[in-house]
């Protein structure tokens, strides 16, 4: 076999790097499930017509097929891979709407694929963590207000730059658009989605062309949409502009709501931001977006929104509100500055070190015994000499080294950071509980 | 949209069944943490030719493309699913041979996939939980007695049936039938590999056709396979069969040790069988299969082995050993039974009732402190009656509904399967241990 070589877009990580993001995986899933969620997994497939139904995306689903495919086979049953866990989840609602319990909030953290050109240096697999409440025919708002609490919890817990969650709601950019008279809101969301990429001269053609906005409407959409604040006061900001519109009350009520439930339980977490449009269709309320601080110019690691038409089925709705969390995005991000770091590459605590090949079984129960009070342990290879076997312990980080005794002496671990050495029994010694686990910290931390 | 169907061989779990799979995964991940295994996840993904490597399985691959593919892409650049996590291992410690510290301990616990035909009834989506180690040029032979108590430990923590492996070693067999005569002891051992498929008399006819065994041989051959034992016993009864070879006793030996260790950690682990032959060609050395008692007729849920020549390029060769723990096979085995019950089906804990939507912000705050102390918390999503309330715990499997005092007055909380109340401050009150986390146990157990 020859060298193998990496697949642009198909990240993986090094066992220290993957420790670290198990670690985030934990802190993120332990949150969600404080709050309540229940885990959920859906299959990695869907039936292409599904994955279809967000036009936008289609040209980035991985299609299937069978290498021995029979002749005859239809690609009547197409299947890809998922490219998000959202058009899964609807699917599922759907599927199994007659064994859930309403409101059902679920969490699901699973890897996606999207069948991006190899040139373009995009993620092609990556991780995703998501979290969703939906409910049958409505949804109580305040599920809307607690979305973001929930993922500042998650990353807030972390050895992680701080999250900056952007928050709007479509009833506003919505409401304000009809106010000023344009007949077709969704063009001129789709416009203003494009602002931080085009700026606002190019902004402005194009509100014209799909829009049909003269330069004064075009002019009070830039306008909203430079309001932000890190309060309730873009209310009155927005209110300043003059223009009336029952949704873009409603939005505005809510959207105040959102900032006071956020300041109220993670103050400096939420930013109310106009020109956030989000571009899919499917959102209807609240829309989130947040940046890591110092990582604006990446662009946003979380995303989501109220949505109310995306499982239904029937006369079945079920509208519900949602955030994704780039995992891999934040982790890559994070990886690529150097900015997290793993105390060791391996999970083991104690390195048994082995006297001879004949003291093996001895060694053995030393092992078995601080593995049965949780300690993670390692017998050494081989007899080698001390000094080799110390070293082992060295290069994978791992901080204490248990020496047996010999016949009729006290067994002694090692620190072999400090070099203490100390008489110890595997039935009742424990390492700190700092050096139980790796420790994951910001670099320079 | 038309309500969805399931898709055969795509199997997904309710949130309660994931609950179960989780805590089964949790636990295993532990116990290879604890023997210091490292995590990783390898991408989904492999370059076709890689897939091929195992010519057997080649027509079980399903490969990649993009829905929106260029014109004048080459297949060159297939990328197939992976179907197991041992070729993606051994592609990954060759790519990354000089990052990694040897003997390299990792486990891997991912989704595999299989193109079988849909009409079989087979999983195609899988999840396995694999552990391997390999080192650089040798391999220290306690690795393999190592590997079944790994599995031994993680699985006899779960409230499942007691696992039982199986364990033979290729060198008494390739011994053996070199012993007895025969030049291909591989074509020997894919023989004697489908003895529980095909009985005694098939594999008589198999072992004349492919390796051209005589009657007695064949006869030799069958009354090795009917040698098994649960301690070294096996031993005397192999040498009374009178054949002698090297590598024939160089494998008693190795097998007896892997026994004689089993014994002494984990007594009924294991069971010395002489007709395990693991049909893949690149074992070496001890082999693996495990069952579950009471679940044999379904076959098995575990396997692996001692290979050479896995992991080799040019010079560089990285001999190793590893298990594969099917972990989708025994849970669709189990939740078929109904073997397996978890006691909720959210991970919430507490249920806060909700008096009125003008005490929301209060009840938040008593879920806030619930959950910094550790304990899923919901608030109720609407202030219905308190009856309605506590139906929406109790059809949850939620234990306790905590109720806000009015103006001046405690909080009380509530056992809604006892109707014990008691006064409680969200800073002190905690649920009893066994209540904190939903319980999974055996269905009756």
């Amino acid at each position: 076999m020859s060298r193998p070589k990496s697949i642009s877009g198909f990240p993986e990580w090094l066992p220290p790097q993957r420790m670290i993001e198990q670690r985030m995986i934990d802190h993120i899933r332990r949150t969600f499930e404080l709050y309540g969620f229940a885990p959920l997994e859906t299959r990695a497939v869907e039936p292409l017509d599904q994955l279809l139904r967000k036009g936008e995306t289609s040209k980035e689903v991985y299609l299937l097929r069978r290498l021995q495919a029979a002749e005859g086979e239809t690609d009547e049953d197409t299947l890809g891979l998922h490219f998000d866990l959202t058009v899964p989840f609807a699917r599922f609602v759907l599927e199994n709407a007659g064994k859930l319990h309403f409101p059902f909030r679920r969490y699901q953290i699973q890897k996606v694929w999207r069948g991006e050109r190899p040139q373009e240096g995009r993620y092609r697999e990556f991780l995703q963590a998501d979290i969703d409440v939906v409910d049958r025919d409505e949804l109580p708002f305040q599920y809307e207000a607690e979305m973001p609490l929930v993922l500042g919890d998650a990353l807030g817990g972390l050895p992680l730059p701080p999250v900056l969650i952007h928050v709007n709601n479509r009833k506003v950019s919505e409401g304000f658009y009809r106010g000023i008279g344009l007949d077709d809101p969704q063009a001129a969301l789709r416009a203003i989605d494009k602002l931080a990429k085009i700026g606002p001269g190019k902004v402005t053609e194009l509100l014209a062309e799909t829009a049909g906005a003269s330069d004064a409407q075009a002019k009070a959409c830039l306008r909203l949409a430079e309001i932000s604040s890190p309060d309730a006061s873009f209310a009155d900001q927005i209110r300043a502009l003059g223009v009336t519109d029952p949704l873009l009350d409603e939005g505005i009520d809510e959207l105040v709501r959102v900032m006071e439930v956020a300041a109220a339980h993670s103050p400096g977490l939420c930013v109310a931001d106009m020109k956030i449009a989000r571009g899919l269709d499917y959102y209807t309320g609240t829309v989130y977006e947040g940046t890591l601080r110092g990582f604006e110019r990446f662009g946003s690691v979380l995303a989501g929104g109220r949505y109310d038409n995306l499982a239904s089925a029937g006369a079945d709705r079920y509208p519900g509100v949602g955030i994704s969390l780039g995992i891999t995005r934040i982790l890559g991000l994070l990886f690529g500055a150097g900015a997290l770091t793993v105390s060791r590459s391996v999970p083991t605590a104690v390195l048994v070190a082995l006297p001879s090949e004949e003291r093996r079984a001895g060694c053995d129960r030393v092992a078995a015994a601080l593995r049965g009070r949780g300690i993670a342990t390692e017998v050494a290879p081989t007899a080698a000499k001390y000094g080799k076997q110390i070293r082992f312990a060295e290069r994978r980080g791992i901080p204490f080294v248990w020496f047996p005794g010999a016949e009729g002496e006290a067994d002694t671990v090692k620190d072999i950071r400090s070099g203490d050495q100390v008489e110890a029994d595997p039935a009742t010694w424990s390492p700190p509980a700092e050096d139980l686990r790796p420790a994951v910290t910001a670099a320079g931390g």
